[in-house]
């Protein structure tokens, strides 16, 4: 077993620290963050930030980086109040990865990457049309963290925009059939198998295994 | 494509909006959240809501719910300051789902789920001894959500503990080797297939396909 302590990590070279502390926490929900200014310039960046805060009122949270290319995406967030997050497929997510190169301000990488924008009904923020789960979010709160200069964005989730036959009968989300990979670390990208679904855990009892759809 | 709007949100039955919600960001990070109180009785629990915050100082953050099981856990660290985060492997993923049954108060999962607790000197919080990769960390924050009642808990790595050649030369963390589970929604649970990795992106240029293991 390697045990690497604390005055270990901080004296690590940077790069090799950021591969290390990024992976660790394990396979991360993948997104494509859309926004638009005032202006209607869009913006599109790939993020694994993003986590379930809450399911009444519908809630989820997502980390911004103080660095210069997000702060576009920060500001639209902050000017319109609304955002969409949409799943990444294998078929493009080489062109999902390329949202993340540092294009200039006022350049949208819907256009320089291959993304068509889809918009509904007065809703500010593009949804990206290749997706097949898109979810829009208004913002609710902006929490600056002192200690190390990120944003934590929460926003409730106002639309759901998704493909035909990927919400079951119970509600559950197929990710399965939608296509949705997942990314360990920076730069690796994954698909999933279907391993196994269990019951509701009581004390006392195993959980069962329900139907699930292996592919 | 189907569409939900905000307020088809708030009517949905409860148990199908849970499923629902809790499935839309797509797969999540799995991992044992372990802690102690002083008094030295142990909790475990699944949780699925850990992300990234930053990688110098190297931070994670984890969503604990406000309801009664998970107070333990919060009490815990809020009172030793500790806890740790292990992975979840597919030869006893059902174990792991049976630590979010409700035991009572004092009742340790390490012992009802068949976990064995691993040490480090002077960490008050347990290993799982069963995981491949188990992260210390140390409470440098708590942030109450108004919004929900849950509170979003801040922390720092102090120890990294892994088993043998899960982390490459340059730090990346192979989860497939490590054997690490992810899981969709509430209880589905899935191993993943490596697909690709891309170099850094870069504006002007197309991402390169990186070295990775595939098995």
């Amino acid at each position: 077993m390697i045990s690497i302590k604390s005055g270990e990590i901080a004296e690590m070279e940077k790069q090799y620290r950021i591969s290390l502390i990024n992976g660790l926490v394990g396979y991360k929900a993948l997104n494509l963050l859309g926004t638009a200014s005032t202006d209607g310039i869009t913006n599109l960046c790939i993020i694994s930030s993003a986590f379930h805060l809450g399911a009444n009122p519908p809630l989820l949270g997502i980390v911004i980086r103080p660095e210069r290319e997000h702060n576009d995406t920060l500001g639209n967030i902050k000017t319109t109040g609304e955002y969409t997050l949409n799943n990444v497929l294998p078929e493009w997510y080489k062109q999902a990865h390329q949202t993340s190169a540092s294009y200039p301000s006022g350049v949208s990488e819907f256009d320089q990457c291959g993304f068509k924008k889809y918009y509904t009904n007065g809703f500010k923020a593009p949804f990206v049309e290749q997706s097949t789960i898109r979810i829009g979010l208004e913002l609710k709160e902006m929490i600056n963290m002192e200690i190390n200069g990120t944003t934590i964005v929460v926003g409730e989730i106002v639309q759901i925009l998704v493909n035909d036959l990927i919400i079951a009968d119970d509600g559950t989300v197929d990710h399965t059939k939608a296509g949705t990979m997942t990314v360990a670390g920076l730069d690796s990208y994954f698909l999933s198998q279907a391993f196994g679904r269990l019951s509701y855990a009581k004390p006392g009892t195993e959980p069962r295994e329900l139907n699930m759809q292996k592919v």
